[in-house]
């Protein structure tokens, strides 16, 4: 049989290389991530011939959380990098991805095969002969793996990784062995489209299921609806749309799911997050008899450290792999089917009371004369100056923990880590965004919140948003170091401060030039609210980038109690 | 059996972590890397009290580099990282480390017992409950691996792993859940050093090992001994000196062996690496009838792309594992008791010429009116200029190779990765053997040269050094990009190039004080000169950072062949 194939004549013969190129584009991907490496030169010469733009970061870690950040605005990513070292020092962007449902192609750049076969002693090797190590690793942090070892079935796993890493909605790692990248496969089969559609739900099994949440949909005294993060990761933002919209119920958001639902819409009424819930929330939500959770990711930072009080038999849990209603389990149930059904065939139902939400500053606020930036005041304050669709990026740490203070204007894209929480990131996922945006020709504005600790991990990919010429407004939060970990654990400890930058002279340092950037320090309210009054700063003419004073001793109450029942947990006997 | 574990009583109870810090007390450690994290802040609390100073990188991969530095000038090192975020970033640095057999004890802060048991979904991990898959990956880059689960055996596994550690000179990883930090074990333990010895050879075989390499050695007509890396990781430098010395043989190194010898001694010849060695040595190492080959680790990058043309029939290898005479092997036989004994019993033998070996430039060079910075004048020049005992760090690249043609003053230490040649590397190992030999008191200088690419991937520590006031001497060399990549494939295409960055603003943006270090910018021959002769430069006063301008084009010759080999290797069909 393999002979059969071995022989057969190709119709259109194109290289490997641009057989997965030509994949990428066709899913959306526009920019290609990474680090260049002498296992993956020759591959990124076709870049350009297939529509990709190299990116070119600073360094792996940095364009693993670049491709992150893109994926998440623009759909999916990819990511190229060098055997071994390359690989493994974006490892832990990929573990992210797989963690939080972001799906990023993963392409490394690996020694020839017959190099492989033989095990010989090359550099980026461990010098054990074991070519194989390094894709295992890879292999628990990526939903398919495809090892493109022999141009018969190249084609084939190209189409299989990519369609995974679309439908399953997280990383896929392929490796690329530097003589396979010119050999050749079928170009025919690029005329069919990749089919990056799940497989429908059981007809009969759905109808089941539907017609079970419209009984109980019905039967419902006060229901509410609760959106969270992989409604956004698996894409059911039109379904959750139309049951805001139809349903007429309140609608709420856990801290992931922010940006999910438009947040200026009547029904919507606030973050839940058990003890870290917007003001009257907790009530509405815990004092529902029927919760339709959508796309729940239950971890301890999205909970405020697991206080939820809503029992499993108040809740339909809707997911991409099953649908739970009550305790009643129905695997292999994708929600995208019944959701549809459910809204189609709605009717009626009891509505009660919604919270109004808005960026109001509390009276404390109001009433303060203090001008410290604090982020009881900041984050509402941010709220009513951020725009319609703006990409709003918040790091780990109090940023993350303020935003759940923030009410989004329409269509705003929030991105953030809070289950992987790898400081850092948002750095590098804010080049990636930018860089979305620009290939979207979208004009949204990118706008990030990092603190001066996690900024100093990934601080080099400023350098790659200049030499891309992206616009992104950053806002460094200088409170003297490791604030969420103060919370946690160590107050006055020194391993949580860190050595005081001078940020503003960081872009001029990478190489930044006159009119690509502009630096402000800003310490009181007024000096912010003058800021952000600026068109000139508020528009996206060139990269913003804010030193932005705040006591180190604040955080939102947010932060302060999952910090405590975090310290709570790790402490226990 | 366990029940009389359990009731046995400690006679001088301590922590788990207070045990473990007082054995990496007790091996040599001194300052401890890495990143603090919610998982490990209640373990960092213990260090100041044991006698350990923690360091604080700015990001897990450099404090992973940073840690390997530490370990080639201090014996061993000690990382301490968060569960899942933090040791996946630093992965990559433990790859380099077992790679290059370098011995760092690597221990992850873990999420409290009971919260692994329960599968519980916290924040850093993948969401799936498997708190294993971490660990695991780490298991493939590790000689041991300690899951302090259990206070029973926490001791235990904590002296097993830091003997492997040292013994096998490669990172062991020790998980360490919060709630193990203050469980108790048996202090009284601790009387007792460690055994780091590795076991005795068995005396009959190593009998009959030494005899055979002494007839060998005895019927050659022109011996020569040539020394590797391994020579150095696995601790025979005094054996490899005694050797030297007695025998009279001429000695060659290996690139990755540079500084087993005293490069001074009139027995030393140079560095053999097939098409890449020294002038004069080829002839001499493939002209010889035997060779003494210690420690050796024949990479592509450490021979040129494979060019030694030495053959086993004339070959005696010498290893931590094994000895191999010819084509007959000898394992589990160490080279260090054999080597002993051939030393003590040697007599005399018959002595070959040996080459001289000077930093004296090559004529072309001296004849130069070139004023510009070429690798064939730079590294003799800096060979003239290095002093006794310095830390000599190259980077992967020009640097690395250009080393070759340094001939070192005595008891210098040469810092490199050859063989796993991740790029980034030397910023963050400088920063560890700075530390070291400040924990030394040595005065030894610290010197880097490293390219303006790698330096962009973890130029961040530069900030720790200051952070700590070390005082290394650093050389950015700024040549435009990734040279070495260039001579691989891709001359002019854009993906080698990177951001030019204003270097010497960096010590300042990353909150260097005056005093604390100074910048300079060099572009001619003459201006190198003038610095290397000023005193205040050239001392230990305070940290320097040299802009040090060479032609885009220009590479060592040595690196020339070898990337010429491995496009070779990449492209054959």
């Amino acid at each position: 049989m393999s002979s059969d194939i071995v022989t057969r004549e190709l119709q259109q013969p194109i290289t490997v290389v641009e057989y997965l190129y030509r994949r990428l584009h066709e899913v959306g991907v526009r920019s290609v991530h990474g680090v260049p490496g002498d296992y993956n030169l020759l591959a990124l010469d076709y870049l350009p011939k297939c529509g990709l733009e190299w990116v070119g970061n600073c360094n792996e870690l940095n364009a693993g959380y670049a491709a992150d950040g893109y994926a998440r605005v623009k759909g999916i990513s990819a990511m190229i990098t060098t055997f071994g070292v390359g690989e493994l020092s974006a490892i832990n962007a990929m573990a992210g991805a797989y963690s939080e449902f972001v799906p990023i192609v993963h392409i490394v750049g690996q020694p020839h095969t017959a190099s492989q076969r033989d095990g010989m002693l090359l550099h980026h090797t461990l010098g054990n002969g074991n070519y194989n190590v390094f894709a295992d690793m890879s292999e628990q942090v990526s939903c398919s793996v495809a090892r493109l070892n022999d141009p018969l079935n190249a084609a084939t796993l190209i189409d299989n990784a990519i369609r995974e890493c679309w439908v399953q909605s997280r990383p896929v790692y392929i490796g690329l062995p530097t003589d396979m990248v010119l050999k050749k496969v079928e170009g025919k089969r690029l005329e069919t489209p990749l089919d990056l559609n799940r497989k429908p739900n059981d007809p009969e099994k759905e109808e089941y299921v539907v017609n079970l949440v419209l009984r109980l949909l019905h039967e419902a005294k006060n229901p509410v609806i609760l959106v969270d993060a992989c409604a956004i990761r698996h894409r059911v933002l039109e379904e959750v749309h139309d049951l805001v919209q139809k349903s007429g119920l309140p609608t709420f958001v856990a801290p992931m799911g922010k940006g999910a639902v438009n947040e200026t819409h009547p029904n919507y009424g606030g973050v839940y997050a058990g003890d870290g819930s917007n003001a009257g929330v907790r009530e509405i939500v815990e004092g529902s008899d029927l919760i339709l959770s959508i796309g729940a990711i239950k971890s301890d930072f999205n909970t405020a450290g697991f206080t939820y009080r809503i029992g499993q038999l108040n809740t339909i849990d809707f997911h991409s792999y099953l649908v739970r209603v009550r305790y009643s389990e129905y695997p292999g149930i994708n929600m995208k089917g019944v959701l549809r059904k459910v809204i189609d065939r709605m009717g009626d139902l009891n509505v009660g009371k919604i919270p109004h939400v808005s960026n109001k500053l509390p009276k404390s606020e109001i009433d303060s004369k203090d001008q410290n930036i604090t982020h009881a005041w900041l984050w509402p304050t941010v709220g009513q100056w951020l725009r319609e669709n703006d990409i709003f990026i918040t790091e780990t740490g109090t940023a993350n923990f303020g935003a759940w203070e923030t009410r989004f204007p329409k269509g705003v894209t929030a991105i953030n880590q809070i289950l992987w929480g790898s400081i850092g990131y948002s750095v590098g996922a804010c080049h990636g965004a930018a860089l979305a945006a620009e290939d979207l020709k979208s004009n949204q504005r990118t706008v990030l919140f990092v603190g001066d600790g996690s900024f100093q991990l990934t601080a080099q990919e400023v350098s790659t948003m200049l030499r891309k010429k992206l616009k992104p407004i950053i806002f460094v939060i200088c409170n003297d170091g490791y604030t969420i970990e103060r919370y946690i654990h160590g107050w006055d400890a020194s391993y949580n401060d860190i050595q005081p930058w001078k940020f503003v002279d960081i872009p001029a340092a990478f190489g930044g030039k006159a009119g690509e950037y502009q630096t402000h320090q800003i310490k009181t309210r007024k000096a912010l609210l003058d800021l952000f009054a600026n068109e000139d700063f508020s528009s996206n003419k060139c990269l913003q980038f804010v030193e932005l004073y705040m006591p180190r001793d604040d955080a939102p109450l947010s932060l302060k109690s999952t910090a405590e029942a975090s310290e709570k947990r790790n402490q226990s006997a």
